[in-house]
C-alpha cells in the first residue's frame, strides 16, 4: 500500500487536524465530539441549520461542503463508514440556532440509522429536526425501486441547494421543500476503472482486469450493472447521459445543472473530453445546460473513474444553484 | 492504457474542446491559432499581458491560470511537449494592448528556445516582450547551479503574483520586477508514487516498485535524488520542507505562502496530512504561514505523489498573493 499517511489508524485524526490547521477562518471543532466540524461563525443565528454526515474517504464530500452558503456541520466517519448517532447529535446541538435542523445525506443504510436515531436524541432536547435523503445513482437500484439507491456526487447538488435555501433565510418546511425537489430532480451514473484502498485494511476493495471498466459502480466499490471492456470517452458519455435522462425522464426543454465529477485518480482532462461529449448530447436532445460543475466534488481516494450528474432546474433551483457558496474545497465555477 | 479519452491523437484537441464548451465568460480561442486560449475579455485595454505556455497533461497548468487577476493567454503544446514559437507569438498577439507583454514559463530547453524566438519575432511587429522563467524545483539541480534548475508547482506562485501586478495597474518593469521577486523567493520539492501514461505512448513514462518512492522527481518523470522505501507523510514533509528551506534559505521571522500539491491521483486527505506535518515544522521554526494553498495546482496526469513549495513575502508580494484571481481551475482558498 503506497499512500502518503502516517499511521493508518490516525488517517482520519490526521486528516481532519491539517483542514483545521489550514483553515481556521472557515471551520472550527464542533462541542463534544472531535469527530465534528462545523461553520467558523456556527451557530448562526435566525438560520436553519443544514447538517450531513458520512464516511471519510470522500473529500471533498463531506466536511469540504461546510461553509457559507452551505452546510452547516457535519460528523465525520471512519474511511467508509457511519459516523456514530451520539456524533451526528454533536453536530446538531453545535449548530442548532433555535430555526431547526436538516439533515441531508446519503441513502447508506449506516447512515439512514445512525442520523434517525441522532434525529430522535434531537427531539428530546427540542430541537426540530427533518430529513433528506440522496439517492441519485440510478445504476444502484431499477427504477421502480429508486427509493432505495444509493448516493453518489449528487450529494453536491444537494448541499449546494439546501445551504443556498437556508442562507437566503427559508424556514425549515422551505429549505426542505428545495432540498427535496432537487434530490428528486437528481440523477447519476458512474463508471469505475480502478479501486482504491482503505488505509486501515491495505487491500484493493475490488480488483478490475487491465483491460476492464465497470459501470454503475458505487464510490465505495459497491458492484455496478456492467463489467466492459475498455470503452471510448465518447461511449461512456453516451451511456451514462442516457441512463440518467431516462431514468427522470429529462426531456426537451429542460434546463439543467451537469457535474462531471472525478473519482480520484482521474485526470481533470479527461473530465473535460466526457463533458464535451456530454454538451454535444444535451444540445442534441434540446436540454441547455444552465451551469457546469467540472471537477472532484465526490472522491474515492485514489480510484479512477467519473460519473456524470444532472440536475433539472425550475427557478428557485436556478436562483439557488448560481447563489454564492464558500468553501476552500470548491472549485470557483460559480459566476464569471 | 486505461483512461477516459477517444483517440489519443484527439487527447489536447478535445480537451480544449471541452473547456471552451465548459468556460465561455472565462476564456475564447485565440487569434491565428486552434492551440491558443486567452481570456474573454482580452486584449485588456490599458494592462501588461502576462503570457505562459507549456505542454499538455498539467492541467490547471496551463490554461487554467488564465482569467483575471492571473494570466491572458496560453500557448498549449502537445503533452509534456512544447508549443511551438508561432503558437507562443499568437498568443502575445492576442493579448497585447500596446502595454507590453510578459512570459512566465518553465525553465525547460524546449520552451525557452520556442519562446525566445517568438520574443524575436514579437519584438519585429513592435511589441515589447520580457521574460521571467520559473525554477523552482531545488531536487533538479545544486545550490551552485540554481540557474539550470526546472519548474514544479512554484509556477503557481509565479502566475499568481505577475496576474495580480498586471491587475493593478503596473507597467511592464514592475510586473516583471515583482515575478521576478516571486521566482527567487520561491523553492519547492517532490515525490513521486507512480507514474503516468502519455495518451500518444501508451507505455508508463518510468516505473517504481510497490515499496518504492522518488524524493524530487519532476513533473515529467525526470529522475529525483533519492528512491526510497516506503515513507511517512511526516518522514516525507520533514525531507521536503528542509530541502525547500535550507536552500533559499528561509529563516525564522519570515512569512510564506505555502502550496501542498496533488501530482493527480494523491488525494486530497493525503495534501493535508502532509500539510498538517509541514505547519507544525515552520512554526517550529519561526516561520509563520500567511496563507495555505492546498489542492491539485500543477498535475501530471494520474501520476500520484505531492509537492511542498514556499513563497517567502514582503509586503508587495503579501498584498499580491492576496488579490482576487478568478479561474474555474482554481479553488476558493483566497479569502475566508
Amino acid at each position: 500500500m503506497k499512500k502518503i499517511i502516517n499511521d493508518p489508524e490516525q488517517f482520519v485524526e490526521e486528516t481532519i487536524d491539517g483542514i483545521l490547521a489550514a483553515w481556521p477562518g472557515y471551520l472550527r471543532r464542533g462541542e463534544e465530539s472531535e469527530r465534528v466540524l462545523v461553520r467558523a461563525d456556527a451557530p448562526v443565528e435566525g438560520k436553519v441549520a443544514v447538517v450531513t454526515g458520512g464516511g471519510s474517504g470522500h473529500v471533498p464530500i463531506f466536511l469540504g461542503y461546510v461553509g457559507k452558503g452551505l452546510l452547516d456541520g457535519v460528523s465525520v466517519g471512519n474511511v467508509f463508514s457511519s459516523p456514530s448517532a451520539d456524533d451526528m447529535l454533536a453536530a446538531t446541538k453545535s449548530v442548532n440556532s433555535g430555526e431547526g435542523v436538516l439533515y441531508v445525506y446519503g441513502n447508506y443504510s449506516g447512515d439512514c440509522m445512525n442520523f434517525d436515531m441522532a434525529a430522535e436524541m434531537a427531539q428530546f432536547e427540542d430541537i426540530r429536526v427533518v430529513t433528506s435523503r440522496v439517492r441519485d445513482d440510478v445504476a444502484s437500484a431499477p427504477h421502480e425501486k429508486a427509493d432505495g439507491r444509493r448516493a453518489v456526487a449528487g450529494l453536491f447538488f444537494a448541499y449546494k441547494i439546501s445551504g443556498a435555501s437556508a442562507e437566503e433565510g427559508g424556514d425549515l418546511e422551505e429549505v426542505h421543500a428545495a432540498t427535496k425537489l432537487a434530490i428528486a430532480n437528481t440523477r447519476s451514473m458512474g463508471v469505475a476503472l480502478s479501486p482504491c484502498i482503505i488505509p486501515e485494511v491495505g487491500e484493493p476493495t475490488f480488483t478490475l482486469g487491465d483491460q476492464e471498466m465497470e459501470l454503475g459502480m458505487g464510490i465505495h466499490g459497491e458492484p455496478g450493472i456492467e463489467r466492459t471492456g475498455i470503452r471510448t470517452a465518447d461511449e461512456l458519455a453516451e451511456t451514462m447521459t442516457r441512463k440518467a435522462l431516462e431514468d427522470l425522464p429529462f426531456s426537451r426543454g429542460d434546463s439543467v445543472a451537469v457535474l462531471i465529477n472525478g473519482l480520484g485518480a482521474t485526470p481533470p482532462e479527461e473530465l473535460y473530453i466526457l463533458y464535451r461529449k456530454v454538451s454535444e448530447i444535451l444540445d442534441a436532445e434540446g436540454i441547455s445546460i444552465h451551469r457546469p460543475f467540472i471537477g472532484e466534488y465526490a472522491t474515492s481516494m485514489e480510484m479512477a473513474g467519473a460519473s456524470i450528474s444532472l440536475l433539472k432546474l425550475d427557478d428557485d433551483l436556478t436562483r439557488l444553484i448560481d447563489a454564492p457558496a464558500h468553501s476552500p474545497f470548491l472549485l470557483q465555477q460559480l459566476g464569471t
